[in-house]
């Protein structure tokens, strides 16, 4: 079985990519140390497996929000990132979201339809 | 004390913004996953501290290289992202590394001249 991670980044707000690429890392961390906790089988799967990850668009946070809410509801992990707004977007504005490390099939059930980054 | 991780990401790559994401994310977790092991002390602050990250941009292998041997030498945890070239780079393509998380006096003195990506 394969496993991945879909990490959602926000395209309606004013990020670059610098700003994307810090604040992915910090939903798929979010999600991986959470995993630790409450999936370490699905984690050491996909890590053994080679962790694969893929970058998707969502284009608000009504479209984050119910990914995450899905995602939860099929028993994976999710984080949301949640930035202090110190640059580039308001404090409290929620900017992207981790989902998994789970089994592909499951992922894809939430997130197959998205597009890429 | 104030605690980061540095993100450096290749950009004399042919990498779109989603695949600087997706090695970007890799080399965050590959750094955390490290730390558990290494060096859990500096993790559990850099976390607590809100786990600040930055995304930096470096123009070539033997930049980032320079870097990350120069980060090792300094006793921090680092990540070097070697991609398995499926899309965009070639099998074998060092793509991105992580630095930290760390004391950020010592991250700046490695990455401290870097550009924002």
């Amino acid at each position: 079985m394969n496993y991945k991670m879909s990490i959602l980044i926000r395209t309606d707000l004013k990020m670059g990519r610098g700003k994307m690429v810090a604040q992915g890392a910090h939903a798929a961390v979010g999600a991986v140390l959470e995993s630790i906790k409450r999936n370490p089988e699905w984690l050491e799967q996909w890590e053994t497996a080679g962790a694969a990850k893929i970058a998707l668009r969502v284009d608000s946070i009504e479209e984050l929000m119910q990914m995450v809410q899905k995602a939860r509801s099929l028993g994976m992990t999710s984080f949301i990132v949640t930035d202090m707004g110190l640059t580039q977007v308001e404090p409290g504005t929620v900017t992207a979201a981790a989902i998994g490390p789970a089994p592909e099939n499951l992922v894809d059930q939430v997130t197959g339809k998205l597009r890429l980054l």
